[in-house]
Order: C-alpha cells, then structure tokens, then sequence
C-alpha cells in the first residue's frame, strides 16, 4: 500500500472535520499534497492506546503525522490548521502570510481561538446535557445552549455584512472558517433547531458548507467496513 | 497622563494574568515595552457596554489595544499572546520563530490550544459548578473536576523529566506556560485541594509563578482604589 505524504487520525466530527476539509482544500490546489486517513473508533477507546497517546498524550482526536517531514506529529484541531497553513499553504490561501499581512494574520487568529476556546467547548457541553450525559441536568441543558446562542449572537455581529469571518472587504474563507462552521452546522445536537435568529451566520454556514472541497473530505472520514 | 504604548483591558483572572505576565517578561528584557491597565468591573458589565463590544464584540477580557500600531485591537488571550510574541519578542525568548524553528513553534501552538480549549475551558466550568452555579448540580461538579484531573495527568505526562512544556531539552518558559499555570495555580477553586498527584505539575507551577515578572504583574492588575 502506497503512502501518503500526510496521515490523519480521525472521524467525522466537529473536530476531525476541518483537518480533512482544509486538506482537501490544500489538495485541489497544490499538486503534492495527499493524506491517508486512519479511522479512529472511539467506541473501542483506539485513542486512549498507547501508540496513539504518543502521538497525543491527551488521548483525544484529531492528530496528523507528517511523514514527509520525519514523521512530526501535531494534536489539537486548530494546531494542526495552523500548521498545515504553515508548511503547505505557501500562497496563504486560506490563511495569511504573518510577516506580510500581520494584522489579517492576528485577526484570524482572534476568531481560530473564540472557536478554539469558546464556541467548541460550549457547544460541546451542550452536546453532552442533551445527547450523551446519564442524568437529565436541566440547568446544563439550559446553560450551554444559552451559551452556545449567545456566541452565535457574537458571530452574528462578526458576520453581519461580510462573507468570512476573516480579510479585508467581505472576507475570504480561511482556517477560521473551516474551524467554525463544522460547529456551527451542527447546532441541532446543542438543541437549537434552526439559524433563523442569526441570518448572516446562517447563510455563512451554507456558504462554508458547499466548498467543493467538503464532499471529498467526508468521504475520507467515513468509517470503513469492517 | 502620559499614555504608554500597549493599554490591558483586564483583571487578575486566569485570563487576564498571562497577558500583564507576559508584558513585565518583554519589559524586562526590551527597552521601550510598556503598559497601561484599564482595570474591567465584571459586577459592573463593563465588558459588555458598546465602546468594549467594538474592541470585542464577545464582550469578554482581556483585551490589547496597540497604540503604537495604530490601535490595532487584539482579544483571546492566546490571540494576545501570540501578537505580543510576534512583534515584541524579537529575540524569540518566550515563543520561537515559526520560520527558523517551526516544529518547536508548532509544539508550543499544540500546547496553547491544549490550554486555550481545554485546561481553561474545562477547569472554568469546574469553578462554575463548585463556586457560582446558583443550584447544587453534582454531576456538574463531578463532571468538569474529574476532567481538570485527566487535564493535569495529560499535563503531568509531558513535564515528567521536563521544566516547560515547549522547547527541546528540558524546555524554556514561553507563552504556553504562562498562558497555562494562572489555570492550574488555582486548583483549588476547581475543587483539587492539592498537586501531590502531580508531581511534576506541582514542581513546575512553582517554577512558573516564582519568575520576577509575576509581583509587578499582579500589582498592575490590582483593583484601583475607588
């Protein structure tokens, strides 16, 4: 079996989503670029074995191990974004060069890390009261999708009148968006049925969603038969 | 009043520490680095009236405003730190150059974002559940303790036989540590009574709280006489 010069631990989640989407997006436009995607089944806690805590001591996905470059592996969603922007995509496509543009630059990070440290986690624990958590909490059901309303309220303002979340003008797409919208998209597990209240995230995510680029990446992560 | 080149919106939270930390290390190495604080009254909602909604539209702390970058305005602490890494810290001695040394800068980013969308947003639900929630929730607090405990064992595994978490050898202080021990420091809030389960944590907190740079820190962030 022939290898790829990137692998990808993961599956389709939120998290393992804009690794294969940015990869994608990566592959559509530089010859070179290729990635294996090694599925990673939770049920069966692959991510707690000791091979993989190698790679990730926090024992969670996604993970990517650079076989082109020693094998050098990175964790965590918005690391190896950044890192893949660095290495392999020289003309800033979907990032911004720091040296050349550092004020773009810092504001793409600004939104990578509200993501990164705010709509992710929150989102993520209204995920857990209403889909997964043993008990019945009503004050974790309530206070996470309050939260995770709220935020979409915060790129509501963001979104209003531009495209992306990042650039001049209007924007374009860049890691900020490819972190974001695989959260965002998927509001009905945090029990909120619709994006109606937030029209220009609403269209942000359509716009996000329809990448060429997306229908490879899930294909990719699909589970393999057994 | 003479006004100084960078002005902190913030308090002496978990947030809002590693940016004055970080402002007195750059201060006492480069000549010219200097800082004002706008001290934030959370009881008060500053954070949420319209002139900081501009500076943040999340309405969180802390915040940077470069004056001498034509008020250029940063939010998300690690967004922050990253900036002042980029332009301040010439010589590379918190952070490392992405272009010069990009798998330790990348090691750094992994641990960042471990903290950024981890640590802290784990451990700050802990602080929640055990000091503010308005109801007894004890899977809440159950929940987010126990997690903050997996979070320091992920943190003991990498300092074990380390001082910092980035840096070849056995490490150098950069922005991880400082964007990471102001959330581990303050265990006790999370409901963790003591380190002793984590003794390399426990020996690297201490490392990371002694530096010099912290006393002048906390003095900056102090709530000003009314």
């Amino acid at each position: 079996m022939s290898q790829k010069p990137i692998v990808l631990y993961g599956l389709p989640t939120p998290n393992g989503v804009p690794i294969a989407a940015l990869l994608e997006e990566l592959k559509a436009v530089y010859p070179g670029i290729d990635y294996d995607v090694e599925y990673i089944d939770l049920s069966k806690q692959t991510q707690k074995e000791p091979w993989f805590l190698k790679l990730n001591p926090n024992g969670r996905i996604p993970v990517i191990v650079d076989r082109s470059r020693n094998n050098f592996a990175v964790f965590e969603t918005s690391a190896i974004l950044l890192y893949l922007a660095q290495h392999y995509d020289k003309e800033s496509k979907f990032t911004f060069d720091p040296a050349k543009n550092p004020d773009e630059y810092s504001v793409l990070l600004q939104w990578l890390f509200f993501a990164h440290g705010g709509l992710g986690p929150m989102q993520g624990q209204a995920h857990h009261f209403r889909n997964y958590a043993p008990e019945d909490i009503p004050y974790g059901k309530k206070r996470y999708t309050d939260e995770t309303k709220r935020l979409y309220g915060v790129l509501e303002l963001r979104l209003k009148d531009r495209e992306y979340l990042a650039g001049a003008g209007k924007g374009h797409y860049t890691i900020a968006d490819i972190k974001t919208w695989p959260w965002v998209s998927r509001h009905a597990y945090a029990g909120i049925e619709s994006l109606d209240e937030w029209p220009s995230v609403k269209a942000w995510v359509q716009r996000s969603t329809e990448r060429a680029a997306n229908a490879p990446a899930s294909e990719a992560l699909k589970k393999p038969e057994a």
